[in-house]
């Protein structure tokens, strides 16, 4: 009995795929982060992770509005920051009611679904990020993310509440699992899929990425090429989204921190 | 001028339709009708309807929690039976996660969505109603719908809370309605789309990119990074690859040439 054939479990998840993680970034109210678990686990996810909660961790009001799914609050994950929070993903989607001016794939939730699905069935980790109540995700933190996420509103009342903008992905995620959609795979590996083809690849880890970043950022200080100060946030989000968009392989930013070696490295050793 | 005519109006509601109206059937708590009131102002419904809320009408935490639907909620109209509230619609569904021993058409909200559009549109007052927090709508109420809306739920989380049921809903009556525009349109630009924002640009010319190739290689070249040299032309196609996955405009590659030129400058005249 082979338990892993797909055939064998047409409801499930191919094996191996895990659910995008949700990442809630410096949420206020313990009752917005159990409803966002109460969410997640109506739709059949349950990695969720908090950064930097502002009323600390755990939280009494957070389990008890979590209500049924009280075990996917109380096993949240609590990081100090952001990029500790996604440092093992692969994939990031940022959600946001207003798209800005960053120059980043926009997706409706029902689009990210599929585009999740599709990388988490090729192994990839994948996280979806939600704001705090007040102002939602800062421009820092979605010049992190590889596309953003934006749902279908009315546009004079376009600021869904946390746990109902985790409800939609969520809802979404689950909708995509139509059981009639899996199960086409072969033994060896499934067929040709949409997107960026990478064959035996997978994005680089957002610790690769945020290592390269710094490497970058630090040549480009030394270089003094990042003034005036004033400009330089504006400067190191437009760059940081450029390597986003590239969705680099963990080759892809070897190759890149040898390039910002090789620039930076002092002209007397550059025979070495 | 014909202006009723649905062809001149594609996206639009046609004249005359009426959006479903959301019923509360015995609400308990203040928070989730606000709530429900909020999800309903995010995707363009606006007749809240109550029946026997627990607490009395007005309620100052209903208000307090619908935000900027603050309107829909203080504009709720509060009947003391289900059969009042019901009594203009033409058409009504009950949502329940579990549809019962009832002989009666089970829709998803999607299916929902769809149904109720072409009935609003031929002029038939519509309902969607939920029951209270403790146990949702019970035998009675839902025998006085003509349907039944069940969303996909993990199995052994099938409860939604009152204001995600009406999220639901709300969500997939807008994204029936206009489902291109996402997020919050502003004076200055429209709703957001999906793909790759770039907003006010478009992508580099290949001129621009093949300067910028030229540019890095040559740079390169004089670091002694692209060696030995049988391996410089995968690695030259290779970092070309991963600029074309960038995407970039014609900023980027300005981006990308000071990047370069700042590292390549003389230290005698890194001060410039």
């Amino acid at each position: 009995m082979e338990t892993n054939d797909p055939v064998d479990k047409p409801t499930k998840e191919r094996a191996g795929a895990t659910p995008p993680s949700i990442v809630l970034v410096k949420p206020q109210l313990g009752e917005n982060i159990g409803f966002a678990a109460r969410a997640m686990g109506n739709f059949g996810l349950h990695d969720l992770r908090l950064v930097a909660p502002r009323d600390g961790w755990p939280n009494e009001k957070a389990l008890a509005a979590a209500a049924v799914a009280e075990p996917i609050a109380s096993g949240a994950t609590v990081f100090e920051t952001l990029e500790e929070a996604l440092a093992d993903c692969n994939y990031v989607a940022a959600t946001t009611a207003r798209p800005r001016e960053m120059i980043k794939p926009v997706l409706s939730p029902e689009t990210a679904s599929t585009t999740l699905r599709r990388r988490t069935q090729s192994g990839e980790r994948c996280a979806v990020m939600f704001g705090g109540e007040r102002n939602g995700l800062d421009n820092d933190s979605i010049a992190l993310a590889d596309a953003i996420i934006t749902a279908p509103v009315d546009p004079n009342f376009a600021s869904l509440s946390l746990p109902q903008a985790v409800l939609l992905f969520a809802y979404e995620w689950m909708k995509g699992s139509n059981p009639e959609a899996l199960g086409r795979a072969t033994t060896f590996d499934g067929p040709a899929r949409e997107g960026l083809a990478t064959p035996g690849t997978v994005p680089a880890s957002r610790a690769a990425l945020f290592g390269l970043f710094e490497h970058m950022e630090g040549a480009l200080d030394a270089a003094g090429f990042l003034r005036p100060p004033e400009k330089r946030p504006t400067m190191v989000r437009s760059i940081r989204n450029m390597f986003h968009r590239m969705e680099c392989t963990d080759q892809d930013v070897r190759t890149w921190r040898g390039i910002i070696s090789a620039f930076t490295r002092r002209p007397t050793s550059s025979k070495g």
